[in-house]
């Protein structure tokens, strides 16, 4: 098949304006920077993202790879971010656009256009994303049993991610998520820190990256300064990803999701507080005797 | 036309979880429901959608109006949200499904098939809402020049809202859009304050709301939790309200888009401050006197 060919065309991340304060004071004030940009795969226009920019190319992968219109990274050839026009190009191999089945990991096959078509009337989300098929799989996910969470682990994350550097400390307006590492040394290590207007382009951002580099979720921590909705829920199971940190709190489906898919689920992550609200399994305290 | 059959079945917004602290207690936690709820018009699935659910008529109605797929409320017959199958029916006297052009407010008509049609490849959002026909819609807003906004009045919405009763208090996880009065005795009087777990859909509900009841933007003001994305500017802006307020802060689309229409948009209302970044005509500071 070849590599994958891709442009790397971030954009700026914030833009300054002049504001008011109740001073009376001009102040120069950084802003968010929000693009739009049109995906097309295979020259059929899918949908306009609006987005920060930050990480464009992998923002087109994840939400190819979220909303299950390609099956593998290998069917594609190219990924070419032009903000002139403000566009994506994602190109397959095999032209895929209408004749060729994409195969799901059920093994169910559909072509592109049947998926697109039915699309249509299951755009969801508050308000965004595809519902219907996702839910489909949810029940296919198998997250690892054996995966453990330390709350040292979880208190590390939550430090690294407040020390970041991060367009929200700068501008706000932006959600963050992190990919974290649950493994050996790195243990609790940012490996991806990816910030959008929309939090659902931050995960698939990252999920993007994890596809576009063979990143398995098994060993890894999610972590999001969003709400736990049913969408991030999903998101984070489909990455194969077994914990799910929040900031925020969450909403009655994404808690039901989670414990239908058995994922462990902490939010309200501040300072040195947290709620754990599903997989406890898989969570480990710390002794009491150890914080005498 | 006979008046508009309209169901009133708000959910309960809350329920209540055991989440383990880090204490290592159980504690009780009342979370934020989130349904989907899927909108038929005239049997025909438009969407579906994830909310709270404690406006679901009022939410249809708006993204019905707001998405420009019903042009007038004299064309609808009934409202009716069934939460058993978690829909809501709407439907029209003319049965315009396919057939009967939509007139927008420029005179342009087209059918309701052709406008879904092309909606396919133009959903967009942080994901989620048609938006390039919204674009080519500002440009033929006229928001009151005349109208104004004083400090004093901004400050009144700011406590009206932060002691208004509200799931966010209780649950988290949603975000809340007040409707405010900008005339007479009332200004600064909350008129309808909606919460959704997401931004889209509270604003849809007031739109509907507004719609339904013949309610005009004029003197009004507009407050959200949430941030002034391209989409909420674009929002307010339809539905003819001069004035946006919100706690948190702004991209650099929902900038540009606000000084292209006109708005006055103030940003980081929180306790004593505020950010002004567009309209500054309208608005009508404290003279430094008044403040000795």
């Amino acid at each position: 098949m070849g590599g994958l060919q891709i442009t790397h065309n971030a954009r700026p991340s914030t833009f300054e304006v002049e504001a008011v304060n109740e001073r009376g004071e001009t102040v120069p004030t950084p802003i968010a920077g929000e693009h739009p940009l049109t995906l097309y795969l295979d020259k059929r226009e899918l949908v306009t993202l609006m987005t920060l920019g930050a990480a464009p190319e992998h923002l087109a992968l994840g939400y190819l790879r979220n909303q299950r219109l390609v099956g593998s990274i290998d069917e594609l050839a190219a990924v070419q971010v032009d903000w002139e026009t403000g566009s994506v190009a994602v190109t397959s191999h095999s032209l895929a656009v209408g004749g060729v089945p994409i195969w799901d990991d059920a093994g169910r096959g559909e072509t592109l256009a049947a998926r697109l078509e039915r699309r249509t009337v299951t755009t969801g989300c508050g308000q965004g994303t595809v519902f219907g098929d996702l839910m489909d799989e949810i029940d296919r996910v198998a997250l690892p049993a054996a995966a453990r969470l330390s709350e040292e682990v979880l208190y590390t994350v939550m430090d690294r991610v407040r020390r970041h550097e991060s367009i929200y400390k700068v501008a706000g307006a932006v959600h963050g998520c992190a990919l974290c590492s649950n493994a050996g040394d790195s243990r609790g290590e940012i490996l991806r820190f990816v910030e959008d207007v929309g939090r659902h382009n931050a995960v698939d951002a990252i999920a993007g990256w994890m596809w576009l580099e063979s990143v398995a979720g098994a060993d890894k921590i999610f972590y999001t300064t969003g709400r736990l909705t049913s969408e991030m829920v999903i998101k984070c199971a489909q990455m194969g990803i077994p914990f799910l940190l929040s900031r925020s709190g969450l909403t009655q489906m994404g808690y039901e999701i989670a414990r239908r898919v058995g994922i462990t689920m902490v939010g309200r992550c501040q300072g040195r507080h947290y709620l754990l609200f599903t997989g406890g399994e898989r969570f480990v305290r710390q002794p009491v005797s150890a914080l005498a």
